[in-house]
């Protein structure tokens, strides 16, 4: 089948790729339509050491499986998990010790015409959720993760650090959640699309210091953190969404002395993340920056690089079902 | 008068120190006792750039102040606040913008016969409770603050990394708190205190990774944030209690991907820590490793510096007052 595959730091568009032949409990899905991820770039990087198909977002028909699943159209959360290690008998499978990955860890991934995955990790997309819309639910439930995570009222500060894919993603979830909420970024043109949604925004140059109760670092670069180390006041919370290569250094002694809460967040629930795409709460259409076919997915990656674009899809084959 | 004085990373006994000769709403106090902390050493390795009197644990006797608090034997918190900046008005005055810390930031600590503090920061200590009992009310809170910031269950599994000073307070405090509680150390005879009062250790080359819902980092040094990382479980909680010179380096990622919390944690609460030592239900008189009088507080810090030797007290003058 037609794919992106990675292998050594290289990524490159094959034909020849095998097809999913997964074990019982999985399914086949035909891809409809995949999302770049700065996780997916950064892989590219050799932030982890992954060989295989890319991508992890995707809208896709199940082609292949239970007859009740067959022909419906299907986000998939992104991790196969054992259901018998620690982790997942204390309830927090998306941490399996044996899992793998969409994408990212020993399986392959979305940017492909067929994907395989658990039948579990399916939800049905409503037919009036299109390609295009139901796509976003993987990130969106990753910034609905950092809810799950910290507490936050109504009175808090909340300082968003970065604009892009994620960041706008994240803002406006925690501007549902009705918070003191501003937006730092660095190009016009994104911290226009949330003003547009009536979120504040502000050029991190002119952050004050110590002014949040809770910052969220979405640059996805490692110079982020010292922005929102700065910006976070003393017994703060700063919540880390941004995966990238390479160490970090910290002053650990100023984390001792501020009381700073320190949170590394990734996946989140996908249920809510697709209800709040089904009734339009959050439309992240006009997040979308470029699209392109499979064949030219080498170019779309090379357009996800680029800073002044957002969500770059991927448009791996038309829907053959509308239907859920 | 007679003081240890720090300056450009060097520690001098001086006898012609200046007296303190605080403003209105301070109190002078006459030094009985003081204890020698990691951050004592920290600060002459020159964590942290203080010119001044070291020392902030203590117990004194008012000497100077409002008429019913003169004579009255004390324990002090460290922080001198403003009550006016944004902190202090948020009711986190231990992170007050404007703050001196006794011995560690702007105000002359401990290791002297003579102290300044506000009023406000005395705790009055219960007759029956001798000065080397009392002098650890501040380490102690520290040690409780742990309970303030983490919630922490019975069935949590905890790991308290390192057996010095404030390890062993800190395991002592959590043991009261009835969790599946193991201290990792590596001197024998530490161990053993521990395990005199029923504490489970262990070697830290024997820890399972990822096993412990909760790891407390108080080995005071940076090679103990690795082992710490390594023992915590995905989702789990690191609390940070460490300060030392330097930066730590950190792998950003696999925080997000393991979605780990990290705390700092700073000063606690006096009251309780004070309840805690006079009703006897922490005894930390068997951590007492060396006495010094104050003239020998150079050789005092030395003795400090040995793994072997947990706290070292300076004895600065027998006390004036027994009462409260």
């Amino acid at each position: 089948m037609r794919a992106l595959w990675l292998e050594d730091r290289r990524i490159s568009y094959r034909e020849d790729v095998a097809e999913p032949d997964p074990p019982a409990g999985e399914v086949v899905i035909d891809v409809t339509c995949a999302g770049v991820c700065a996780t997916d770039l950064e892989l590219v990087r050799g932030y982890y050491s992954y060989t295989g198909v890319l991508g992890h977002e995707f809208v896709g028909v199940v082609a292949r499986g239970p007859a009740g699943l067959v022909g419906r159209r299907v986000v998939g959360e992104i991790n196969a998990v054992c259901h018998d290690c620690p982790a997942c008998r204390a309830g927090r499978s998306t941490h399996c010790e044996n899992r793998t990955v969409l994408g990212i860890v020993g399986r392959d991934g979305a940017f492909a015409e067929k994907l395989a995955l658990p039948a579990e990790n399916l939800h049905p997309v409503p037919a009036d959720v299109p390609d295009e819309v139901a796509v976003f639910t993987e990130p969106l439930a990753a910034a609905l993760e950092i809810l799950e995570q910290v507490d936050i009222h109504e009175s808090d500060r909340v300082l968003v650090l970065g604009a892009g894919r994620l960041g706008q993603l994240v803002a406006r979830v925690l501007h549902r959640a009705r918070c003191e909420l501003v937006v730092a970024g660095g190009h016009p043109e994104k911290l226009r699309l949330l003003e547009r949604e009536q979120i504040r925004t502000i050029d991190p140059e002119e952050l004050t210091p110590a002014s949040f109760d809770v910052v969220i670092e979405c640059t996805g670069h490692r110079d982020g953190f010292s922005t929102a180390r700065r910006a976070v006041r003393p017994r703060g919370t700063l919540v880390m969404k941004s995966t990238y290569a390479g160490e970090l250094a910290l002053d650990a002694s100023a984390i001792v002395v501020d009381e700073i809460t320190l949170v590394g967040s990734r996946c989140g629930p996908f249920g809510p993340a697709l209800r709040l795409l089904a009734d339009g709460a959050i439309d992240p259409r006009p997040l979308i920056g470029a699209r392109f076919p499979l064949h030219e997915g080498v170019a779309a990656l090379r357009a996800a690089e680029r800073p002044d674009v957002l969500k770059v899809l991927l448009e791996v084959a038309a829907p053959r079902s509308r239907g859920e």
